[in-house]
């Protein structure tokens, strides 16, 4: 597939593009990566993602697919071979897409609202995302990754959320792994992989997005 | 897989549960299906998804599976020959999956606020939902079912909704089919399927369900 002409209409700081990336490494697949403004979305973005109007779009010769955990399948399914993400049992693999689901639904919105909100609202906020965490910890168990031995798709799902924690925990004065030591230990495992480090946001870097945007937002 | 046991926890005025029945009722599986009361859950619901506590759980061979549209592809996946649901393109499948997904956003909360909200909250929901069917309509364009020729995935997760529109119209005071007269089209060829019309609830008793309901959380 070496005539395969890959974009992927992203944002730096976005855990939904970083999970694409992340993906796309694993595989070896080459793309051009086209960094979009959110405040002033490309027109190729709103044409080419005219329901949602969201990153992360992977355009594959020429064809559109969105959503990222869409993508991070449709990215496995037609390069199985290389580090498959999903396993190959089914039940397995309702299993992955379960909490790959999960993630999805549930962490976003309590760690946007750590940096959004001050006081109880944030306290709040900080709680259920720890609540969160451990449940994820709890699915982990000791195994080294989610899937078991290998790498794969609920890792994929969640580690980008790893790079926005420094940021939370600045916001929020708390720190992660006081509560949830075996899930910053998974982290740090899928680190050590030089297509998620690659892949994965600056938390510095982050920081510093997370601190224009409360400026923005008239936020302290 | 004669020797496969199947159970389903369900409710009956479900639009998720439907969806289940509905893959069940397309395989030809034969399954135990048990009736919850959400509002006194039992211990086996409890215990098959403790994470989210809801239904439709598939317990099959005593393994659960949540997550109506993951059960569907479960389903799809182990018993792929007989009527697939999901495409056998990748492309194909990630349009299906985003438009499953779409479905799983979007309808569910202004369909709710239909008939628990009145006046200007109303009017508000009923636009709202008549805008993303539109947007629904828009996708099927003249094609007989979501993926094409033949019944699939997205019309899994879209038709059992139908069964609520009656309930949807009475409380709002309005016609959907004035707005969306491809859309009902759609649905009545899907309900010409006996796998579907033996799946999908009635919706007189969806009503009465709805009816109940109001009084019990103090609506009008």
């Amino acid at each position: 597939m070496a005539a395969d002409k890959m974009i992927l209409l992203d944002c730096y700081v976005s855990m939904f593009g970083m999970r694409v990336r992340i993906a796309l490494a694993e595989k070896g697949i080459r793309y051009h990566y086209k960094e979009e403004n959110l405040a002033n979305k490309s027109q190729l973005l709103l044409q080419m993602n005219p329901v949602h109007k969201k990153v992360p779009v992977l355009i594959h010769n020429g064809k559109p697919i969105s959503e990222s955990l869409i993508i991070v399948q449709y990215i496995d399914e037609l390069w199985h071979d290389k580090n498959p993400l999903m396993p190959s049992d089914p039940y397995q693999r309702a299993q992955a897409r379960f909490w790959g689901d999960y993630i999805d639904k549930k962490i976003y919105d309590p760690g946007r609202r750590i940096w959004t909100t001050k006081g109880q609202e944030q306290e709040k906020a900080k709680k259920e995302f720890i609540e969160i965490l451990k449940i994820l910890e709890g699915e982990l168990g000791d195994k080294p990754y989610y899937g078991g031995e290998e790498f794969g798709y609920v890792d994929v799902a969640l580690v980008p959320f790893y790079s926005w924690f420094y940021a939370f925990e600045i916001c929020g004065n708390f720190k992660i792994e006081t509560d949830c030591p075996k899930l910053i230990a998974w982290a740090k495992r899928c680190m050590e992989r030089e297509t998620v480090a690659k892949s994965i946001g600056d938390p510095h870097r982050i920081y510093d997005f997370v601190v224009l945007m409360k400026k923005r937002l008239g936020i302290e």
